[in-house]
């Protein structure tokens, strides 16, 4: 077969491979790693993966998912092109905005409310603390022609005089092989860093005397479209550094279904788990290391919370039969994971904590999730509210759980939106609108110029529009004015800045067709909400307090929420915002085991509905589907007041 | 800098390498993992390195292991040896000889008397039988949108009730990923095959429900110059094939102080473990496995016995400290060890039992090896003796057992002998020489020409030649005729088998260097078990048995070894050869744990005796090189006989 050379060029330099001719330009760009969101994965619907040809050709299929204006500006979709000859091709702005760019945080520190929140929510069933690290200096005796006892023999007696044990925790064959080096080159003198465990001190690495490290532990949440990871010091249970990234899978479509059909293809498994483990996860920890300038040698272990197909993909484990009547995955729980099973760039045996699933869609991202929200405490009820990719709710008290998951898509962290964005640096994260002008006042995370718009901006722009009137309750745009537009198709859009005032040199734009998917998103969490209050037997006035997680941005504006009728009209001061619940709920998990067991025994008692088996619920998604509802009388606040 | 070709023309077909101007070429074919056998170490003093140029040229200084006459027909030493311009060598039949070449033999079976005996001995004191493993046929009821139990849940379950236990064994990651599957793909039916421990029962393997596969081990004895595996029917525990090849080491040096050098440059520690791992162990196991159709997937478990040095090299731990005043190795005893994490070819968790060292130079294939000695339990006082490259004894009974070891050299496994080999098929294992004509009478490993001579064959030479007169007390050739001749040097030497007879195409030969390697060797035996007795109080005619073991070949003949003053002048029935002893022993460390316990135990009651500390040692050893004594009252049944 002949082949051609295909050359990326991206923003961290060109990147040149060998493809066959007749090749699938996506399928090439993922072999070679370049990431191209291909968010409805390869169907030429999303245009999302669109590039332009700087030299050569392609040959091409009319899609959906490409106007003719981008087409006579040179654009082309990955997934509908095929290579002809050698060609050189840029990736769109879009692509760009949504590469796998890894961000480190300052330094959290101690100061975060929510986490002291769960802390003493912990505390108070007498969960917490269970500090879990130890640092400890061992002197050894030097050997000499009496004393032969080996190097091996010599420290674990040493340090089992020191613990006050009489078996000593085992060496392992990795820490073994530096003793002789250490010892010699240390005076014999060397510096433990172990982890408690029930079954005793575990040894997590052997430093030189006057090492300054200590035992440390990382937390993660796996999101179906963003990661995020902290490194804590165990010694003080605080926060050392914090880093997050997109989903390095989001090349292989961005919502979980894509996600598995890609993985039960040939050498599936192993490109989704690189692409999560090699090309995320590792990263990121070499990331938070760094920052704090500790060796990845001395992390104790992992937790990590992610849905159930996260889970899956990241374990290398074939998913698809949760996509498939019954909907079984192989696990909800699994134990005796090890960081070298996995392949995290951490001591091998370092052990890997994942938070339970309790269905095929409510995961650990939502049982860790639960531990700040305080639900299984609470003796009011309360309504947890996860906005993801996926949304899921649990609502309850300390008396009972119950779960259910409805497919929102990625709207709110915006993914299947023309300029939609994660909520990090250029995202526009709230946004007032004149209503006279239906100027925008726009807020961006940084505080630069835009680059795109982050869930919560959404939700400000699309109630804002609606509330003056350039909106209709179906989402179309019914004002005119130099911001409003229609393309050739008949598409209308609203331009939210000018390219003179993007970071881009091109505009940033809300099109009617992410308003469609923007209410169909709103319209999947309020039915969810309505139908399991339904299935319970109790109404949106019963509830206490709405606990709102999920990376859609701090920036939300519960009043625009609910005006676009994304939540229940009840009392603004019943919703809190928490943010990544999620992560709070690993951390905890990474700090105590007393966490993991109560994560443990909260996902065993949550009762999971499957929200297709409720006869009511195709209705009322159809009928929420509508700004705020087509029954405005669930909203008497909105647009009225 | 410049760089040049090296092809290195092998048995198996060219090698060719880029290499430095400048280079020396026996590094460079170290690099290229081109075996070249180089027992000195690369001092230009044993000859085994040498190559001959067929095209281009190399730089070479002037060497004592090379004879003007091999240099004038373009042999070189390799050691001695650089890169000027590209280069093709071909290797010498000694290197030939000493290639890594596996051996595949036939099935043992359960014949084997030693072994028996072993078993016998076990059972006296109840140590066996102790079966270990188990396999199970698992059926699942099918998952159901009523029964959505996850797939490991479902498994687990299913085991627990069937195995009548209340915590299911753990389901590692490995098998966890091919579950789903797995399942789907033969009706919810599995077979598994289990592992029992102290700790309960341990999942090996999952397979589909109509395998035949049980659960396997390995046993396997690393020596410094062979290694030998056996794979093992855990379930019938029958042996189901073994295979032995050369550790792929040699090419580092053939006693381990050169190894030990080799691995304390840089790379060294990889070197080294890849040559043992990768190069003979990884190989050895595909094999036994190939020989006996089954998977290396069932693998439950191995057991190792080998030298202390061995075991370092092996683990990768630094052994630098062995060879130094005062001689501490990093590890007598390890525990924990796992297959992953020696790199071997097995399922990653399978434990890897390593038989215990009691002393720098007396490590686990002396404890192993006296499982089947009986000296732990013989009431009357036994010597053990290995021929290795390393010399080891034990004497002693059921109330004590002193040891030490002695540098005997490689000689008795065919090493530092001009045409020396291991006991495999080629290999001259016995010979008689007519007293008139001194032409010999061979007997050759596997029947056909013969290509080299092992230690028991040497004994037989040596000791003919002596009884014959053609050899005098200092090993010096004192007879004529057309067999006998003299170099250039002086050095006499004994044509064993003409150009004609051989498998090489050339003679092969028996020389002065030869003689003098070989009474060094038996002299440092000799001398270690006098000075040992003498340090217990007892003298020769207190040993109630001999039991001599290791490779030096089954066609050992005990006269004849008395006779040149190997061994002490007792009555020949008080001898008896057990062969791969430490083979033996890890066989029964790989079926019984109870076994394992018992090698623990005899290792721990061992008294270790450092020759070098004793007083008399070193006369008493330049005493005995010599034929067969320089006090030959000690042999009054030697050559008078």
């Amino acid at each position: 077969m002949r082949s051609a050379t295909v050359t990326f060029r991206t923003s961290s330099g060109d990147v040149a491979v060998p493809a066959d001719l007749g090749a699938n330009l996506l399928e090439v760009a993922q072999q070679a790693d370049v990431a191209i969101d291909a968010p409805c994965g390869g169907n030429g619907t999303c245009g999302k993966c669109r590039v332009r040809v700087l030299e050569g050709t392609l040959e091409s299929e009319d899609a959906l998912g490409l106007s003719p204006a981008a087409k006579a500006a040179g654009w082309y979709l990955a997934c509908k092109s095929s290579i002809v000859g050698d060609v050189v091709v840029e990736l769109s702005d879009a692509a760009a905005a949504w590469q796998t760019g890894l961000k480190v945080a300052d330094v959290v520190g101690d100061d975060d409310q929510v986490w002291h929140d769960t802390v003493a929510l912990l505390e108070m069933e007498g969960h917490w603390p269970d500090w879990e690290g130890d640092a400890l200096l061992i002197e050894l005796e030097p050997p000499s022609t009496e004393d032969t006892t080996s190097d091996l023999q010599r420290f674990s007696d040493a340090l089992a005089r020191t613990l006050g044990v009489d078996k000593p925790p085992l060496v392992p064959l990795g820490l073994a092989r530096a003793l002789p080096g250490l010892l010699r080159e240390n005076d014999f003198k060397v510096l433990c860093l172990l982890r408690k465990t029930k079954y005793g001190p575990r040894l997590i690495a052997l430093l030189p005397y006057d090492s300054l490290e200590v035992p440390y532990a990382l937390a993660c949440d796996i999101g179906t479209t963003g990661v995020s990871m902290i490194l804590i010091d165990l010694m003080k249970g605080t926060v050392l550094a914090s880093a997050s990234a997109g989903n390095g899978q989001i090349r292989y479509g961005a919502d979980i279904i894509n996600r598995i059909i890609r993985q039960a293809r040939p050498g599936g498994i192993s490109r989704l788990r690189e692409a999560i483990v090699d090309q995320t996860l590792n990263p990121l920890i070499e990331a938070v290391c760094k920052r704090a300038g500790v060796s990845s040698e001395c992390i104790s272990h992992m937790a990590i919370a992610g849905n159930t197909t996260m889970m899956h993909l990241l374990l290398g484990v074939e998913a698809d039969p949760l996509r498939k009547e019954p909907f079984v995955p192989c696990f909800y729980d699994i134990e005796g994971l090890r960081a070298g099973d996995i392949g995290l760039t951490m001591p091998i045996f370092a052990p890997v904590y994942v938070a339970p699933s309790v269905g095929s869609y409510v995961g650990g991202d939502i049982t860790a999730g639960l531990l700040p929200s305080g639900l299984w405490q609470s003796e009011e009820l309360r309504l947890f509210v996860d906005l993801g990719t996926n949304g899921e709710l649990v609502f309850g008290n300390n008396e009972f759980l119950m779960t259910c998951a409805c497919s929102a898509g990625p709207a709110f962290e915006g993914g299947d939106i023309k300029n939609g964005m994660r909520a990090v640096d250029g995202a526009i994260e709230a946004a007032i609108i004149d209503a006279q002008t239906l100027d925008p006042h726009l807020t961006v995370i940084g505080g630069g110029k835009p680059t795109g718009i982050c869930g919560s901006g959404l939700i400000d722009l699309v109630s804002e529009l609606f509330r003056g009137g350039a909106i209709d309750g179906k989402g179309r745009f019914i004002a005119q004015g130099r911001r409003f537009s229609r393309d050739v198709h008949g598409i209308g859009s609203y331009t939210v800045a000018f390219a003179e005032e993007t970071a881009l040199g091109h505009e940033v734009v809300l099109t009617e067709v992410d308003l469609e998917n923007f209410i169909r998103a709103k319209g999947a969490i309020f039915s969810a909400i309505t139908v399991m209050l339904d299935a319970t037997g109790f109404s949106v006035t019963d509830i206490s307090r709405v606990i709102v997680a999920g990376g859609i941005g701090s920036g939300i504006d519960i009043g625009n929420a609910i005006a676009i009728g994304l939540f229940p009209d009840i009392a603004q001061d019943r919703y809190a915002y928490l943010g990544n619940t999620s992560l709070i709920g690993a951390r905890a998990m990474a700090q105590s085991p007393r966490a993991r067991a109560k994560v443990k025994e909260i996902a065993s008692g949550m009762t999971y509905l499957e929200l297709s088996n409720e006869p009511g619920y195709m209705d009322a998604f159809i009928a929420a589907c509508f700004l705020p509802h087509t029954d405005a009388s669930l909203f008497p606040s909105s647009r009225s007041a």
